[in-house]
């Protein structure tokens, strides 16, 4: 099996859905402490507009901070639109993450835009980092099931991921934006992709709504995929869709990684740290599991 | 695939590891309401001394009454010892479970005797409930490590899997009672099992203390097991040992089945209902998912 990589995407998927802003001094010290973990992936922001979404509003800031300071892991950025690239790259966005929902009700709501129209900028967007010499990575948002529309036919999941490939993207993330997904749709899905271009780099995202995501993230595993969008003590949910639940926990999956001696390099006491930071600075109870026992030491 | 069989196990290893004692009337109503679900077997009891568990201090009594009612779903109960299967045999219990714990520590703090002496006295008991005509279910506990000792041999867990085996038990379940088991071991060990026994009927059982729980269902469901033991609003967890956590949820298995068209006969809307009230009388949030949310209804 290739190296399992791990994208930390809490301060992004998690902080946005919720109503406190959390300080920028604050995000600092769990991203530093994130950075230095030996996870791969750190998602620092979203850049969209601090006046809509106040929890991002120092998305820049933080970036410009991190970019100058030695990381392990590669800074991630989540952009919407051509402003928001125009913004990552002033501000030391090293991978830009970009989208798609493959449901209409979810992208017009999310974007303004019907799902092919923002297929194509989308493109072009990512085109022009890849031609700045950024990373990118492309995704298919509700890919397993809407909030709104409910079933997602995987022919149009397909169809995005197509235009992708066509367009010469390969590093492609399936996210589950709603958490409708299930093992076995997972499987057939990404083996779907896997057929039609097997030198795809897939990742994915789960969000736990119905119980399903970690065994979600393993069916992906079964089929190939060795990439996954986790987030710090299972915090997270779209504020755009309906009924959304936290992301699997990055620490739990780190966990059971190292239960089959994989990625045994990557800190977890310090993950652990940081999802009991995050947990206490929200003073309520988080989904994951791992911070709230100990890790097992065997 | 065969059909998957779902043993809901939360009034007894549910119940049992709360400190309230819940009446033998509210019992009577969450196991009515489960016993008509579609459920294929539901576990009313543990055979132990009431005045050393008052949990369980009702489970003669609830057998006398639910097996003389019409009941759609088969009959469960717990013995731990001679004196256990006694009482179950005058009571009503149409499927014995019974075990013994692989890790020596966790043997001799449930049963004050070593896995080879549990082993010996469990097969005579299991012949002899046999013998009068009953089903019988032996597990393994500690199946895939223990809170006391940690690491758990697998040659240990087959070891007594083989004494099952020759002593001709087929129905064989192992239990994750510490919840350290992985996905990729789960894989092994049942199909280890199978190779030796093409013709074992294996059912799992797993805690969810490390977030793996629901995971580990669908790694055993790829190898061929296809019986789960899972509780109501995810409750459980051991008296008997350190670290634990609850089981996966019934009714999350369950909506995750018929996500992929499987066991859609069974009531999950009861299924709900039971778990709320559950969640309801002991007042505090519980690990299961679909009961917080509505259930998908495409």
């Amino acid at each position: 099996m290739n190296k399992i990589i791990i994208h930390e995407v809490g301060p992004r998927d998690g902080l946005q859905a919720e109503k406190t802003v959390v300080p920028t001094e604050t995000k600092l010290e769990w991203l530093r402490a994130l950075l230095n973990t030996g996870l791969d992936i750190v998602q620092v922001g979203s850049f969209v507009r601090g006046d809509k979404m106040p929890q991002m509003a120092d998305t820049d800031e933080l970036f410009r901070v991190l970019s100058k300071e030695p990381h392990a892991a590669i800074l991630s950025g989540l952009v919407l639109n051509e402003k928001g690239l125009e913004r990552g790259m002033e501000c030391g966005v090293e991978l830009f993450c970009m989208g798609v929902s493959a449901s209409e009700t979810h992208s017009q709501k999310n974007t303004g835009m019907s799902t092919i129209e923002a297929q194509g900028r989308i493109i072009a967007m990512a085109k022009s980092a890849m031609g700045a010499g950024k990373k990118v990575q492309v995704s298919v948002q509700s890919a397993f099931g809407c909030g709104f529309e409910g079933r997602i036919h995987e022919e149009r999941v397909l169809g995005v991921v197509g235009a992708y490939l066509d367009a010469g993207l390969r590093n492609i993330s399936l996210a589950d934006t709603a958490g409708h997904g299930y093992p076995e749709q997972v499987k057939r899905l990404f083996s779907e992709i896997f057929k039609r271009a097997p030198d795809a780099q897939c990742t994915c995202h789960f969000h736990d709504t119905y119980g399903l995501g970690m065994a979600n993230i393993y069916a992906a595993m079964d089929v190939g995929v060795t990439s996954f969008e986790t987030s710090f003590a299972g915090l997270g949910g779209c504020p755009f869709t309906k009924v959304a639940a936290g992301n699997v926990a990055t620490e739990d999956l780190v966990h059971g990684l190292r239960r089959a001696g994989l990625r045994t390099e990557i800190d977890l006491g310090a993950l652990i740290g940081v999802a009991r930071n995050v947990t206490a600075f929200f003073g309520r109870d988080m989904t994951g599991r791992v911070h709230k026992t100990a890790p097992l030491a065997y």
